[in-house]
């Protein structure tokens, strides 16, 4: 694996001083590239034994590049808020924005190779981990964020005396130890069969692992330098990210040899209704049970994310008022999800409903949601249909994250017919204080209805999972609809937690 | 103080029906207006006795108004990350943006009014703390946060049976209970005592209480949604907040019967220069201080902020490499500070400063800082005077909240002189890697150089405080600057935690 690394590589201190300027300068041209285009981030991984210099590298690229658009990005130094919040939360916070660079000491391979080292995971769960890593890379790249990977190579001889000067404070500047935990010779040896499984499993064209010569610190920094500015190069050339959205055919029915069109919500028996006093009831009874079991210790550990979809008008704010009763104030967050931020437009998608996931026991109800990606943002072509495809694997991942993290996961489709849709429409406009919620924009979105069932039907397909199913409510009557949202919440957080 | 509050307040249900739905529209009108401008946003501070229905008055609040702009800020439930930052961190954290609302329970009066009913603070502490919450309000008023406090009322017998029943479980919903330490007789009498001064002590003119009966829910409600539409109102038809930003006299020497401008900088020695093997040796010295002190366990409950500010080429990024090299790279963060985004731009000036303000621990070292307040947005005119002229003080309440909560804030003003700049200007100009440096803009800021060094001298004299000083550096010959930087800051980190 690091054959080629294991040969003595020097540049003396005249060479790198001749070498060093254009290099800069380069480098320099090639970052204001990335910065005046905004179209793109980098993330730079620096990783290697402790004592290979990864702090020597970061300085040295603050140094030649324009430090005004570096931020350094670190995971070691233990941080309250991240121990409460789903491992790769952490991540996410700290994401740079289109046209910075961030450069990483500790990253997500950092856990993973140390729990290999001190055998905490076996081989196939560490292979599993990588696994998921390919795919969370995978997912950067496609959304405009770069990765490069560089591994500091030190022959185990040379670390380990590296190593030993550390332990006797031979040097002078802080040093960035990641390692320390791994201690006997067993421990050792599992850790770098790790480093070169890493290096071997998670070198994708997209994103390889440059491995860099250590020894000599002239030669270290002027190729890790080097593959850089072959990196931001090669971002700068790149082809435009995805062809220009294009808006689907306006009717799938009319879709060229369409099979009849299966639609999800012709499934749902919309008759369905409750009485005013069985309502009151079964609403009371479900809301208290939310609330035992919100406020009960096991749910310490966990959290509630509930997600709100459906047609406009199905009543999502009604069911939401009803589940905000049941809740401590002080415990949980309604997010109503509008046009994206400056700063959320300047990341990958899925990162302003990152920043919004609750800490462990907390609750967090998303007013529509990361599905907007493949239903409005699909029917109205604001994405194209490579980015549309890749995001149901993508809220897999996601959702994936948030329930192996101990969240509970409920998502509702609230679903009218459209007839009923239109007389709420024309209620809005009659009553003074419910004016508001209704604009022409909504008036027009009917036309595409046909669009939205295809939509949804994909949606459930795709993303109803068994740690975090679809639940599909009937809600022609808001009645019934409020009820079921509620038993729902109630009964997902019993299974969860017990009785 | 409560005299009004004690007689009977009652609304019947059915006169309550009959108000309620012109208030609900006179209030989503109100809203919508403060959502249109985007000029202003509102805070809901709501208190009260456990039991006097601070969570229903928050629900009703939110089947009120649109939801989708109103948000819930709760301090009570413990924050692992707000307890390793200052105390004032997490307000900022949340404050909502422009057009919206945030309802808060349990502000900045919760800690204050239970720490005095348990004895944790004296009287004078306690009126010390909210003459401190004016001064805070005062700000948030001025950059253009309402505030509406309101205070639901209980007679202390009525109060007392509301707890015996919650104790006994007989309330169905989740109850926010706030005062759950307050326990004897006389703890509970220096409670009451100290809600009255904080009503007393704490009514301005632009944020006063209202003390709402709070016996009778209906009526509670109800004045609680009309005292909140004659803010929104008021809110609407008040006057812009600053009039137009003029820009300041051309030169500061020609003002009508001007004194003669006096200068700081006109004080400071610039021919104070090291040669090379001092300066290697001093500066190494004095980074190995800092490395030491920066990683000793005393720092963990302390903090470092470091600003730098300096005419432009005055050397801030060579010194802040130098600072760079003595710290681990997984403490501190520089921030450099460019334009706001519109996050920032749509919520208080001091709000992008805060949401870096390190984690106990940690060091930020920024990269330019608040005062360019009053540096360039005054020189350049970018703020009114009013704004500028108040923002000495907020500056200072900003720093002692940094400094009592353990940081240690150092401040560096880099000086050159205006030839020097010059030959520095011409140099970047023909260094390929350092063109990036220079903007035309920087030649022209130069014919403004004596307003700054009139806008410097104030700042200095305005915000030099014994816990948080400003040190001139004389910055002509860089390697004394570098060495005074580096010396400057081991001394500080030294002074407050000893060798």
């Amino acid at each position: 694996m690091f054959e080629s690394a294991k040969f003595e590589h020097r540049l003396d201190k005249a060479s790198f001083k001749t070498l060093e300027p254009a290099l800069r300068e380069d480098l320099l041209n090639a970052q204001f590239q990335l910065i005046d285009q905004k179209r793109r981030s980098l993330l730079v991984l620096i990783h290697g034994p402790d004592g290979s210099g990864k702090g020597a590298v970061l300085n040295r690229l603050y140094g030649w590049l324009d430090a005004r658009k570096l931020r350094t990005l670190t995971y070691d130094a233990p941080t309250t808020n991240a121990l409460t919040h789903p491992p790769a939360w952490k991540y996410w916070r700290d994401l740079p924005g289109y046209g910075e660079i961030g450069i990483m000491l500790g990253s997500w391979y950092q856990t993973a190779l140390v729990d290999r080292a001190l055998g905490k995971i076996g081989r196939s769960a560490f292979t599993a981990t990588l696994e998921g890593v390919r795919r969370y890379e995978a997912m950067l790249e496609a959304e405009g964020v770069s990765i490069l990977k560089l591994w500091l190579y030190l022959g185990a001889d040379e670390a380990q005396a590296r190593l030993k000067a550390l332990e006797k404070g031979q040097y002078a500047r802080p040093v960035v130890r990641q390692w320390t935990e791994v201690d006997t010779a067993k421990e050792r040896e599992r850790l770098w069969n790790a480093a070169e499984e890493v290096v071997r499993l998670t070198s994708t064209p997209a994103a390889p692992w440059h491995v860099v010569p250590a020894v000599d610190g002239e030669y270290r920094d002027a190729m890790a330098g080097t593959v850089l500015l072959d990196m931001l190069r090669a971002m700068d050339t790149a082809p435009a990210p995805d062809p220009a959205p294009r808006p689907p055919p306006a009717n799938p029915a009319e879709v060229p040899h369409g099979l009849p069109q299966f639609s999800i919500l012709s499934t749902l028996d919309l008759s369905k209704a409750l009485d005013e006093k069985t309502y009151r009831e079964d609403l009371s009874a479900a809301q208290h049970r939310i609330t035992r079991l919100t406020t009960a210790p096991a749910f310490e550990k966990r959290g509630l994310v509930v997600v709100f979809e459906g047609s406009d008008a199905a009543g999502k704010s009604s069911a939401i008022m009803r589940l905000r009763h049941a809740l401590d104030p002080r415990r949980f967050r309604v997010h109503p999800v509008a046009a994206p931020s400056d700063e959320e437009r300047a990341r990958p998608y899925l990162w302003r409903f990152w920043r919004r996931i609750p800490a462990l026991g907390h609750t967090a109800i998303f007013d529509r949601s990361w599905y907007g990606r493949v239903l409005v943002e699909r029917v109205e072509g604001f994405c194209s249909p490579a980015d549309w495809g890749r995001a149901y694997g993508e809220i897999n991942d996601f959702e994936d994250e948030l329930t192996s993290a101990g969240y509970i996961v409920v998502k509702f489709w609230l679903a009218i017919s459209p007839e009923e849709q239109a007389r709420r429409f024309e209620a809005r406009e009659t009553i003074a204080y419910k004016r508001f919620k209704l604009t022409p924009e909504d008036w027009r979105n009917r036309e595409k209805w046909p669009l939205y069932e295809a939509a949804v039907t994909e949606m459930v397909d795709r993303t109803s999972t068994t740690a975090a199913p679809w639940t599909m409510v009937e809600a022609e009557d808001k009645l019934y609809a409020r009820v079921k949202v509620a038993k729902t919440v109630a009964d997902r957080l019993e299974a969860a937690l017990g009785r």
